[in-house]
């Protein structure tokens, strides 16, 4: 019975694409009563100042594909301070329940019993869309919208392809940059049109946004050319609508 | 060129699903700053007591089916408060890029010369899976999740129904609760288990959220029987985690 247990509930809070104006209001509060924050390695500074002045910030790490703190390691630490009788907010980039590992954490509190409670927050596809100035999903063309990440535990991940190649298809690709080549491959043999617009957000929301306007059969090239350090989103199908070029920072191929 | 006009930008604002604590930061900002908010139905009271004082309410009651105003009065709304020089706040229930229609009224914008930005904001399956306890994703199960409309502008939308058959296939039905028949109709004829789990939330984040823990075989009839009046989402694949079952009203059969 979690609410009876003496432990304060442990928060699974979602810090958003990295605007600080993207954090929602109950994770603004959780940061500011919170006494330990494990956070991932891409949350901005921005963010991470907004914490209480008594809560200890630890970086466990998890930036993508590169070296991290591993995952049991993680599961430990919350557990650890949570039965400390800390304040533990646990703030990962993004959603929490989108491609967060989110689960094995859980299942650690719930097998030290302590009580959780998740706060989602802005994917960065849904700030992708809006730098684009497009809907996710859009009456005639598409009535559905599918997330899907390039990799997954055993490698290259496998998907629908045929389903994605088909014309009007719109997807979200997380962690989508090294898997740009496999993903274009895939599409292009299961009939995608070579002409399908992509665009490829780097830092999505952030001060250092940069959009690439590009299509199925130019974007290994001009991804690898465009040297992208940030985190990357690919949206399939999706071009950046004509008057959002003004407002933002934007590359064309 | 949107900047060089006089016009204020017109803010789309996504307000999430209804809980305030969801609002993010530049959405509570803009409905602070906001001259005219021109808003959907679903937006609780909550919400909307957190607009300035000076700030006019319009309802243009767009509630999923049922009577709304139409889309071009909406769209006529918009550029009329901008072009007499109001701050606009276009407030839409979710995220603003989601099943919103987005894209109709930000073309009325261009139309109209009219600069604007998008503020995305949590979708109820986000706020749904939380409430789960629940991933959208996870490792050896689902690499890819997908959103849908049980409606789109022909009827009953058509969906790669022999994909979302598959055992581990995870998916958001938006606005499913009428269309839930057809939907199980179309699974089970594509080989789905009828014991695949099913989740329906109706009000998710709101404190009237209830939870109906189903499978594909007793949806329809479950649903029917208990009588929902607020949104709900269908979340397939993805049961309520154990634990959650303590922090929230739920109902299972």
């Amino acid at each position: 019975m979690p609410n009876t247990t003496p432990f304060e509930t442990v928060e699974f809070v979602g810090a958003g694409p990295g605007d600080p104006d993207l954090l929602t209001v109950g994770a603004l509060r959780a940061l500011q009563g919170a006494g330990i924050i494990l956070h991932d390695r891409l949350i901005p500074q921005a963010i991470l100042a907004l914490a209480g002045p008594d809560a200890q910030l630890i970086d466990v790490g998890k930036a993508g594909f590169g070296p991290s703190t591993p995952q049991e390691r993680i599961n430990d630490l919350i557990v650890h301070h949570a039965t400390q009788g800390a304040r533990v907010v646990r703030l990962k980039a993004g959603d929490t329940t989108l491609f967060a590992r989110l689960d094995e954490e859980v299942a650690a509190c719930d097998a030290a019993n302590i009580p959780w409670r998740i706060l989602p927050g802005i994917t960065s596809a849904a700030a992708a869309a809006a730098a684009l100035g497009q809907s996710q999903t859009s009456r005639g063309r598409n009535s559905s919208v599918r997330y899907l990440t390039g990799h997954d535990v055993k490698g290259f991940a496998d998907h629908d392809w045929a389903a994605l190649a088909r014309p009007g298809s719109v997807a979200a690709i997380y962690m989508g940059k090294s898997a740009a080549r496999f993903v274009q491959g895939r599409l292009l043999m299961h009939g995608a049109d070579p002409a399908t617009p992509v665009s490829v957000i780097e830092n999505a929301s952030r001060p250092d946004q940069r959009v690439l306007a590009v299509t199925l059969a130019t974007l290994p090239a001009i991804l690898a050319a465009a040297d992208l350090d940030g985190p990357a989103l690919i949206w399939l199908g999706l071009p950046p609508r004509a008057a959002a070029l003004s407002h933002t920072r934007k590359e064309f191929a």
